[in-house]
């Protein structure tokens, strides 16, 4: 016998839902292709026949905590509007909570994905026993999540927590957000694509080169099994990766002093490949860390600066997003805000 | 009558020490010159003397409600030991809150002077009014302070708050703390006269040259003084301060989504000049401020992202060492920590 909730996480090619105890077992999860599924309408459709079949099955378990639910993409925090999701075409100005709850007949959270995701770690992965962290989510771009002594940081306008749209290199790659140089450009799963492209056109890099006229995808796997088998090109890849991700850890650390700083997402499976030159840079770059690094040959140390990467892999943001109804109140969210809306200059 | 706290600012050149009412009116102001004083036992006895006799001429205000002392450099906030200071040479490892304490027989609250400043615009200047602020102050170098939610953000070991030495420019000048392209090296009183010396230098800067051949001293106010009368090399130093402090807000609003940021110090007095350049960047590099931003024409909008300059010039710090006291325990900072010093990896 345990409480428990359901968590749910929206993906652009699968939908889960999951039944997590308050003490973080995970009991079930279903998977369905978003895909197949075809518009919001269905997925939704879909989405609540599964919590609700969950909820029946599980009742005799012990009390239902609530529904957290991950969407990927711009939420407005306030009327649970779907703005923009680059992997949710359809969806756009889509009024997801309204619909889910409308259906269920009973209230939801709605939380970003990287924000589930940043949760879950924190609760049950890398940053365990930690009061606040930092995590970037490598995916097709680079997403982000920051938790602050216990809670997701939203700021102002729920947009906070966009490290992959910070300026790496002032003059850098033009980014989709309108910026260039973003570290988005230089560490996501788009960016060790373009980089690779750009490495096979330049003739520098055969082996991938032979790969591709072979018929393989590529992709970041690829370019991380030829960089595990001593690939210069390929290894010069993941090497832009560590050194812009060290140049924006090395930031962060000067400017919020976190405990931990955790990196996820597909691409952080090459963790091997690009994690050496994070820690080069951020000795480099940041005197915060050199002040709070662990000992020399130790990866953590009480009180130290640790930097890793996430251990959960894709259920984070399952376990994240079932972790939400179970937080007391104020601990739920950060939300900033001006107090007095109208104010003399 | 009306309950009051004594707000201390301890700099390099001067010690200043205020009454400041909880409404925050300030009573009475004592300057005293800390070089003519030489050495901390003797800056410690005068403050010690200073605040003993304002407590006592101000006993009848009203209730006394603590003592905060705002000092520069980089301070242990478990010992309140001050570990470095470039501007109080001679006061290394000074265990100055002990010091203190043991003289009036009182607690005090101890503080950075960077995050005093920070209080006290965020108390009665700049950021009166909102819930959370990011600010930055242009001195020599760069400081800053963070206020989420009504307290200081001191992170893990009281080093939080450092955006001067965030990367702006990765192969960038090397900076005194050991990395390059710091934003201290573009936007700080040391950079003006670096890059105002280098425009000389190569003969870009031959009305600067002439003011300094006549005697003017070089300094961040003679370039803007140049600036305002519309010399190219003055107006292009300034463009680069406004572009760097651009590149650095338009990283922490895409992170923190804050819903104000503060410039202060002394370089702050050029704002005419290189704020036009900070919007400019801010509005190419976050899709964040562009979805936040006030309505064209406008400055300042309820619910938008606000970026301006500081109201309380040289006195933030005195106002916020004084408010360190009034604050509620919970408000009076936030330090986060891991909570468990032993964890499995």
């Amino acid at each position: 016998m345990s409480d428990f909730a359901i968590g749910v996480d929206l993906g652009g090619t699968s939908l889960r839902v999951a039944v997590v105890e308050d003490k973080g077992t995970l009991l079930e999860k279903l998977t369905l292709s978003t895909k197949v599924l075809r518009g919001p309408e269905r997925v939704v459709a879909a989405m609540c026949d599964s919590i609700a079949a969950l909820q029946t099955r599980y009742k005799s378990n012990g009390k239902m905590m609530g529904i957290g639910v991950g969407v990927p993409g711009i939420i407005d925090l306030h009327t649970g509007v779907l703005r923009e999701s680059p992997n949710l075409p359809g969806w756009h100005d889509y009024p997801v909570l309204q619909e889910i709850e409308h259906r269920l007949g009973t209230r939801v959270i709605l939380e970003n994905d990287a924000n589930v995701g940043a949760m879950g770690e924190y609760w049950l992965g890398a940053g365990r026993g930690y009061d606040s962290m930092f995590m970037y989510t490598l995916g097709t771009g680079i997403g982000g999540g920051i938790v602050f002594e216990g809670a997701i940081w939203h700021g102002m306008t729920g947009m906070a927590g966009e490290p992959g749209h910070t300026t790496i290199e002032p003059k850098g790659p033009p980014c989709a957000c309108g910026n260039r140089g973003c570290l988005e450009q230089f560490a996501g799963a788009t960016a060790v694509i373009r980089m690779a492209k750009e490495a096979i056109a330049e003739g520098h890099a055969p082996k991938l080169k032979r790969e591709v006229d072979n018929g393989q995808e590529l992709n970041p796997q690829l370019v991380y099994k030829l960089a595990t088998q001593g690939d210069k090109a390929s290894r010069a890849i993941y090497r832009t990766v560590g050194e812009a991700l060290g140049i924006s850890v090395a930031s962060m650390i000067n400017v919020l002093n976190l405990p931990i700083f955790v990196i996820g997402g597909g691409v952080a499976g090459a963790w091997e490949a690009f994690s050496p030159y994070i820690f080069e840079e951020v000795r480099k770059r940041s005197f915060v860390y050199n002040a709070t690094a662990p000992p020399e040959g130790e990866r953590i140390a009480p009180g130290c600066t640790h930097i890793t990467h996430a251990l959960l892999g894709a259920d984070s943001g399952l376990y994240g997003a079932a972790r939400l109804p179970m937080l007391p109140e104020e601990r739920k969210a950060h939300s900033t805000n001006a107090r007095s809306s109208s104010r003399a200059l």
